[in-house]
């Protein structure tokens, strides 16, 4: 079997590797249907996340189980399942309490970028789906799997109500995906920073009401000028820098919460800043498998599609290339097929 | 009139100054029935905040209103009244939201420890009582003005739920408070770090179940014993350094919030840490007057007594000496009497 390795900066291959085995008695085998790529994978990608040597990536699947281990009690060969970047048992104090990315066996997916992956703690990661969904469904279950999952998490997070106004700050794929989470929570306003034209037009399909071009501080006058000097009500951090999540915080009315994904690289927090803007944080590693069952029904009922963020399709041979696409931003996001 | 000033480190002096007049058609003037000394008077008390020159002190308070501008509506000369330390409108969208210490008028009280203080925006900020109190409910009264609702302001930030399990970090008058308030939402157990006979005793008076005297490591470390290695449900933050906020971090389970309420000095927080462990923040100066009409009732009806924490009372001329024993713990929060 060919999987693909990152061997450092910009270099990923697509190359032979052992086919994934059973190792513990919690393990599934899926034959992926699709996989893609995270812009969290860009991070190492780009060098500024260090390695401990080559590594096997890819970490959002979808697919059919080929083989359980004799632990394995909730899903069976034959299913077609969906599960979280974050492997959890979800069963331990954490999962119970909705954290499921703080799973006190936690473990982050890999390999998945592959035509087949193992799956540890199968039981209490996997869901199934009622019966086998049609082709056309595929990328937006795919997608719940990570990037629609922490999109839902940051707005989630950030306590969207209904009839709020949501700032969102990214305009990547899982910017996009919070607009679309908070639509569904009913926010009545949604306002995202972007000043790329097809990721404006997404954001205004899955429900952005207003866009922001400009950046920095001028960005959040312009938040502020929306909102008539008050600020968001909620807002989504989606990158990961000091710049976007200053941006946050200033964009935030006091009381407001910050619900952040971007993995933080480089933020730091003054305490009297917050303190005094009276901004609410918090964040993480999103606990997708809390999420994944009512949004794989969504997806299944047809009620929203967060599939279309992918606007790269390719075989899995040429995942490197799907990476070029996204470093270079030609493309959002990229799936892959096996 | 006599008044309290602060003229730079241990140096406070009760001298002769100007009787308060109003001075907007929104302010009123009261007579105090009962003023205090701070936990955060201590800062710059101890040289650990910059002045800039000397400075009135008192932002707590309660008593009789004796006059008011032509434009004050709500209150009136003769009722008794409690405001909060922080000054607002109540009207403004960011009072509308609850956070009414960021109000977009918001003032901070000061020369409160003084026989008359003006008070700003009264409509805003003063609370009435239907009738005139009892001597007796006095302290708790006055507690709610800043104290009270301080460590209320903990307990709701952390988002303490029935039947959870608190951790309060700070035993001061504010972490006392909070241990208050924790058991009035329904706290199912109630930790705080405390190693001072006087406060132990108190705490667990307002509802405390768990003292833990070890600090640093190992207090975090009871704590994680305490709870099976889960972490507490809700942490409330009532110091304000780096050590204490570490604590908090620490003690808290994935997805926990913390509730900050200690004015943070020389805090910072670092981005990737606080996402990884999942904590949720939500601090700042506490939106007092949001329950003080809940804490006044409480009060009235006799079914919480936050005036205990006024351990040392002091005629208002010996302020001094009331600074000097809070400074030296030998006090955990002093009432002066006008």
């Amino acid at each position: 079997m060919k999987g693909t390795v990152l061997y450092g900066p910009r270099d990923v291959r697509f190359e032979e590797r052992d086919a994934p085995k059973i190792i513990k008695a919690t393990d599934a085998i899926i034959k992926l249907s699709a996989t893609c790529i995270c812009g969290s994978d860009l991070w190492p990608y780009r060098g500024l996340q260090p390695m401990e040597g080559p590594a096997q990536m890819g970490h959002e699947y979808c697919g059919m189980v080929v083989e359980v281990g004799s632990e394995v009690r909730t899903v069976r060969p034959g299913q077609f399942v969906v599960g979280s970047f974050c492997l959890s048992d979800n069963t331990c104090p954490h999962c119970q309490f909705g954290f499921q990315s703080s799973c006190l066996q936690r473990e982050f997916m890999t390999g998945a970028q592959a035509p087949f992956a193992r799956v540890p703690l199968a039981d209490g990661t996997l869901v199934p789906t009622p019966e086998l969904p049609t082709d056309d469904l595929i990328p937006s279950l795919l997608a719940a799997s990570d990037v629609l999952g922490t999109g839902w998490y940051a707005a989630d997070a950030a306590r969207v109500r209904s009839g709020c106004t949501a700032a969102v700050i990214g305009d990547g794929a899982v910017g996009l995906m919070g607009v679309l989470a908070a639509k569904q929570m009913g926010a009545g306003r949604i306002i995202i920073m972007s000043r790329h034209k097809r990721r404006q037009e997404l954001a205004l399909e899955y429900g952005a009401t207003d866009i922001i071009s400009e950046r920095g501080e001028q960005g959040v006058a312009r938040v502020k000028e929306l909102t008539k000097g008050v600020g968001a009500d909620a807002v989504l951090e989606c990158v990961g820098t000091q710049q976007s999540m200053n941006q946050a915080i200033q964009s935030a009315r006091p009381g407001a919460m910050i619900g952040y994904v971007g993995v933080p690289h480089g933020v730091q927090l003054d305490g009297q800043t917050l303190f005094f803007s009276q901004t609410g944080m918090l964040g993480g590693p999103a606990p997708v498998r809390r999420f994944l069952p009512h949004l794989m029904e969504l997806v299944l009922q047809r009620k929203i599609n967060p599939g279309k963020v992918f606007d790269l399709e390719l075989p899995l041979v040429d995942v490197a290339e799907g990476y070029r696409a996204m470093d270079e931003r030609r493309a959002i996001k990229t799936l892959l097929h096996p």
